[in-house]
């Protein structure tokens, strides 16, 4: 799959930032390829880039209108639908990362053969995974994990994969939702995947590789997530990661879209190392990474001292001020 | 979903009789169902039934031909296609509980068009699921969980159905995977759902009901499981179980299909209150349910009594001595 740039962004009419997470990642770390974002009446979300029609975007050399949105569940609202078909008649190929496929959206495969472009279901992978077999693949991994759904888990990956590059590290980001997928034009939308297959996938995701490489596996939900542990389970038993991530957002205290109490990044910690032994009993947290874009700069250095201190382990923002205290970590671990 | 009966067993050539454990479940909950068996050269297993040709099921009244084994992965070897042919040509219905769909396999809609009969596939549910919200529903529910795939789970909750219904509980058995679908003709075959929407099925599976009512629900896999330990977390979330069985099986050492060390039943117990208590926190273990089908009568007592004694719960083989001291032990805790 390969999907052509540069893209047109749709935020629909979402309800909040969470909503557009999936435009708002791409244009944090494709901003070259993103030209412009279109939004509905009563849009909430905001990806910072240039509003424009789908006549704008199509004039300026757009070549895929991206649905850079989700609801809960991941269903389509009919009145997106007319939009999409706009764009499509327009002659733009239409991305989605939403779980139903663009094909069963009633207008949408007819309209699209009419004009003669392409519907890209990122969710829906061709490829067909075996069930996963625990055993042991040389190369080495990283996952992130996380308290909760959205607290930073690609974007800790997308900087580590950055930030140990630019050390000398051979690594690589191996994308598991549709976001990553946009961003890197490959990877598994893991929560896509049949159940039995979960780990399996992630297995294929990160294929056995040279003892010196570092996957960099982007994290899905949170082993206390009553709706998406399945798959952060599926996903840490098939990644077998070498060193974990603990990513988190200090101000939330339930979990997205649920009223289930956040668990504390130690709990996280513990019941990664214990389920993460079945696959890698080497399994180790190497750091954590909190979302602290709620607190100021003296509030957000303050919390991310006491946290490493209390855990004793490097603490970090990622996007305030980078990763460089967790390659150290990575390096002083594990060499080069 | 309606699956008519009586069947024809079909078992093909598995290596063993774990490979044909859903035509073994059937006859062992559902004998006056089953007419007979089909074994292909070399199969290992036997249902216990007689053996017959399709010619001779047919004309003794069999109405659907019943795929009664799985290899790994679900996939439906080629060599088994003419029989299954022969089975429809000869009118009978084809119900599979494979991962593959009856229809993609060449050659088999063809034929079952022509001859008027119907092709069921218990792994794929018409239903769309919502993900998990992790709410608090009414009514009580206990979920069977293990140290491996295979141990019991389904076994022990079918038994518990017909000995809580005896004791005048008012009790519910819900089918998680093809065999309790064909046993109950109702349920989700749970490792089939997209990922995203585990805990979600498992929620709809057991759905709010009145406070004295048991939903008794088939556990799959276990968190240990480095295949399919996501499937029975999401169960697990899904399910908020009040009280949980460990189902154990005490002379093997690595899990089925791998070569992980099977965990302990403590492992299990601490692992599936730590996880557990994210949708129930008041989940708590009623009892452990040995397979000792490895064992003499001497040894199986003395196996219970000892594991009984060491972990403080009631312990029996639901096959060989019932389950009469698991209910007394819910009846305690939960009154009736």
């Amino acid at each position: 799959m390969e999907i052509p740039h540069p893209y047109h962004l749709f935020l629909g009419d979402v309800a909040d930032r969470l909503g557009a997470k999936t435009g708002i990642g791409i244009v944090d770390w494709r901003r070259e390829w993103c030209l412009g974002q279109l939004r509905l009446p009563g849009c909430k979300a905001d990806a910072g880039i240039s509003d424009m029609t789908v006549a704008e975007a199509r004039a300026a050399g757009a070549k895929t209108f991206v649905i850079g949105c989700v609801n809960s569940g991941g269903s389509l609202p009919e009145h997106w639908v007319d939009t999409i078909i706009e764009a499509i008649e327009s002659g733009m190929n239409v991305a989605s990362g939403l779980h139903i496929r663009l094909s069963a959206v009633p207008g949408l495969a007819d309209a699209a053969r009419k004009a003669g472009v392409e519907l890209f279901d990122v969710r829906h992978s061709s490829e067909r995974f075996g069930t996963g077999t625990g055993a042991k693949r040389p190369g080495k991994r990283l996952l992130t994990v996380g308290t909760d759904c959205s607290v930073g888990k690609k974007y800790t990956v997308l900087a580590l994969e950055k930030g140990m590059r630019d050390r000398g590290f051979d690594a690589d980001f191996r994308a598991t939702g549709q976001t990553g997928v946009f961003i890197s034009g490959r990877g598994v939308s893991i929560d896509a995947v049949v159940a039995d297959f979960i780990s399996g996938a992630a297995e294929y995701l990160s294929p056995a590789a040279d003892e010196n490489h570092w996957d960099l596996v982007e994290g899905q939900g949170s082993l206390f997530h009553p709706a998406f542990a399945g798959v952060s389970m599926g996903l840490l038993h098939g990644s077998q990661p070498d060193a974990f991530v603990v990513c988190h957002e200090p101000t939330r205290t339930t979990m997205r879209a649920v009223q289930t109490p956040l668990p504390s990044v130690q709990q996280v910690i513990d019941l990664t190392i214990l389920a993460g032994s079945v696959t890698n009993p080497d399994i180790r947290c190497v750091g954590i990474s909190i979302n602290t874009s709620a607190l100021d700069d003296d509030e957000a250095k303050e919390f991310l001292a006491r946290i490493s201190a209390d855990y004793d382990l490097p603490a970090t923002d990622p996007v305030r001020y980078g990763v460089e205290v967790l390659v150290d970590r990575i390096e002083t671990e594990f060499g080069k």
